[in-house]
């Protein structure tokens, strides 16, 4: 099982990118909440598709309807399901993928999984429209997260290896022209977060993070605090030195830590890092196979997709740090 | 909760460096299964202190007594439990740091989480020494795994950003003379995994592998395929082009999506990279504070601590991808 | 958290009597698993108000819309999400019910949980109306079960002590002229489950069933068997003797296990029954207290009931039977 | 899976009859909690062997080894994982039963679900021996829940449908001279235990304790309150009528509930009920199959053996409620 996330945040997203709906189920939310509807939407305008130049034309509203868990805008203790209608869906744009599967994408493995038969249409349960109702989850998490002081907040770090915005923008105007895709990084700041949240082992705040993040289509990579370069670092070097602030507080001098020793929060910002691979569907033609007539063909994929897909993951990133925070929290207070 | 492991190939670690004893409760190991046992000690012995000359000196068999669910060495379907004694404890090495964290190190977290009554000698339940029944659950799932045409190997692929042995060995003998520490990186291949395995969104091989990765202490990124690489190339660059092989299996002329595509195995080989930090007891006079009387404080830690963690982290590597790897294999049969 | 069922036939429910919707989220179905809708239909309308002399008169449809899941009729690996819309709701009936409880209703245990501006429309979501999306998980897996040779069927044994037929119609005509209600027990037949199914200890037949049958409002009791005859039984008098039938099938002479032998199923029919309190919801003049202003006070409660939720249980039960029978039928297949 | 019971208060049981050990790990103990072990071993000693004219002979001190968990005897936030070594066990008496299994009990369901090479000894994991652990893990939830003012007590309410002491006496020896056993009933109080416990549906009280006390061996039948008695009566008999009492509480008149609506605790006492079966294991000759030769078979079962398990079971029911309230009082916390 696999839609589930989280202990005592726990929420189950459904749908497929063309089934009539995509939407989540989330238990855990307090009683007597009254999410932020504009606060959500404003959240979720930032991950919706059609805004960018670089991003696909597909326009939807993506505004979550509450069929469930809400009275007069409060939550009552029920579990709460939003849904998103999916509409403006071009389904025939992908029937040719059914037998051949896009490089890089998940269709292979859907297809060795789930047959011949599977949704292929948008990419099925495995696209990106999926990240809309964690963001729904995610949201409303950042939300009760906010009133408690903590903060979360994800940016661009490169793209396509450029960390200078306008060379950003050049690669991305560059891979367009090419029907050509590029990937990059994200990063994660989550300032005010208590220490002593996250579990021993496996339940740790790095292992829940990652497991959350990994959701989002595309990451390949997640890092904490240095990460990848504390491994080229000396002890001396990587450890980060306490001290007591003018609060009596403990913290340390530098945070490559990233927040978390051990796999609890130390009290500093969580900071992590998250890659992102270029969008596998892209204009150029590519080698690929007919599963069907099991002959080796050329592929050239239609439809409209991103040419950057870390654009629109911001939102996403933040949304899964925060389901996976909020969760520590509510569990450390068993 | 967190000292559990898996859906299918499910098991509970428990212990702590000084207690009596640690162990490992397992359930889902299949009725009738024989364990090699000498096997799984040369397995065991791979990560077992005081072998090399970059380890700590502590020496202990780390032999596993089977208390439960084997009769006559056969599993009988009830779980099966395997203690190894803790001996050779020096527990008055580490009542200092009761209350003076190590920078680095999961002591002040702890501190924050479980008080100053926590158990601190040798690192409690956050020692390295608790990978022991981690090695023991991935070794039973390493060689059912074996028996179906996996193999899982682990290497250490850089020491302190040095990729040759050579300069390995003079960076080791370098940090342990200043009493100083290295981190490092260990990739692991694992072949012959059915294409399918996995489940969408939160339960894809990349957060299955990764929440189990994240259980080894140190370890603070972890990357599949081509990873952070990933971010900086292009979708041409990136897809790995899909042909029939001469048995007309369908294979990926590279391997840069790391044998997983949306969360599920494409049948290529899983690669993935994690990042150790180096280990952060280290014999140099450090920064601190003194959580009961407040103070900043100079810590140099004593006792016995491995220079490079990574050196006994390879079989803990190979374990957490077994464990895996074997519980969505068994996922996927239901 | 409360709303999911099941291990791999896991749903969760979501809705209550007068949200936008009520509905459950599936996982765990088999990819191209066609549900037959009209028998779905004819399942669930079994449990449907308003269709008999001794029920509500609250007319639903009740016909569920699958928003996910599904494409052209089939499963396709993604979780199937069905929703109900709740119309013909008079939620002013239930405004006076805010601060005074309904004897033997979850009114009050509702109040202390979630507090005065629960959802109490309908009894929010401790209505009877949530049976309906366990009657859509429970249905769904009865195809399933039937297509492997399980049948489930339960029916009414008792009402208020009446075990004849004639004698219930009377009781109930008699309680419903008095506005008051009776109670009644369910029995459950449930055949062709293969031998060996089940899990020791928590994860028995017996648990599974009686976690799932507890799960239908108003249920007080559950038995297996002999059940609590048993307790008045010898040894020699309950213990079913074996014997091979016809076709070398391993059988016992009577059945007074129920099916069920150390949790795990025998292969002969699983037998029980489930105690069903009377509806607490009727017109007769009762003692009660007024939360709010702390005074005890009379009250007569108003709106449509069933003067016996009995008769429209018979489906929730089978319902719930098959989900748990199910679940455990996939997990025996891991 | 199903060794593992709770969501918050969360333990594994492990073991098998005649294994080297039996024992729990148990998550969820507040850290610094110090076990008074005194207690425990009286608590255990209730259920030990070999203390009453009608119990079995077999001897065993029973006393867990805490291997894990414990620093100078209080939690410190590591899993508690307690051991008790099996002693005085005679395998070969179990032999015969691999091939020719005991009318009612597990026997049989084992052997079709592990195989003929499953552990026979003393039943294996099937054995009543497997709730000296389930009387671990429960009985020091009653420590910490005496320490919040809730005191559970169960009591044997009858052996073989007598409720006379004096008649249960000699329907024991009358059962014993003869070879053969008895069943009874178990009722259990739990007082103290706040309003608002328990979750919705599947998560209810009433599910909880269900789930725990079926995996006592033997237990057919689980009631609440009135239980199978309410399915006879009218609403208006039923219903517990609410006051204030005279510290402002609200309390009902009678408690037909049985202290839980709608599954959650209304802060009357619970009361429930548990049927047990006779002891399978009688000496008179009985009708079974021999499973390899395949011939129906005399079986007459050797070895010792309780006439009646009703006797050392009452702390098993107390285990079992502790357990189940102790864990939903954790998770009303979050």
């Amino acid at each position: 099982m696999s839609n589930s996330f989280g202990e005592r945040y726990r929420f189950t997203i459904f749908g497929q990118s063309h089934a009539p709906a995509i939407g989540v189920t989330i238990e855990g939310l307090p009683v007597g909440f009254a999410p932020d509807m504009e606060k959500l939407a404003a959240f979720l305008a930032r991950r919706a598709p059609g805004n960018g130049k670089y991003t696909t034309t597909r326009k939807e509203a993506d505004a979550p309807e509450f069929i469930a868990g809400l009275v007069d805008g409060h939550t009552c203790g029920a579990p709460v399901t939003a849904i998103i209608r999916n509409t403006n869906a071009r389904s025939e744009d992908y029937e040719d993928l059914r037998h051949v599967p896009r490089p890089g994408h998940a269709d292979f493995a859907a297809a060795v999984k789930y047959g011949l038969d599977r949704d292929v249409a948008g990419g099925g349960q495995f696209s990106g429209r999926l990240t809309a109702p964690l963001c729904i989850a995610g949201g409303l998490a950042l939300q009760l997260l906010e009133a408690e002081g903590v903060t979360i907040s994800a940016r661009i770090e490169s793209i396509g290896g450029e960390t200078d915005p306008a060379a950003m923008e050049a690669l991305l105007a560059d891979a367009k022209a090419a029907g050509d895709s590029v990937g990059g990084v994200i990063a994660c700041v989550c300032e005010g977060v208590l220490p002593g949240l996250g579990e021993p082992m496996f339940g740790g705040m790095e292992n829940r993070i990652a497991q959350a993040v990994f959701a989002i289509p595309a990451v390949k990579g997640v890092e904490f605090g240095a990460g990848f370069a504390a491994a080229g670092m000396r002890g001396s070097e990587n450890n980060d030195p306490f001290y007591f602030d003018e609060y009596g507080i403990v913290r340390t001098r530098t945070n490559r830590h990233g927040g978390i020793l051990g796999g609890i929060t130390s009290g500093m910002p969580i900071l992590f890092r998250a890659a992102f691979k270029p969008t596998p569907s892209i204009a150029i033609e590519q080698d690929s196979v007919n599963l069907t007539t099991h002959e080796d063909v050329k592929l050239t994929v239609r439809g409209r997709h991103d040419p950057c897909i870390v654009l629109r993951a911001v939102p996403c990133v933040e949304a899964a740090a925060a389901a996976a925070i909020y969760d520590a929290l509510l569990e450390s207070r068993c």
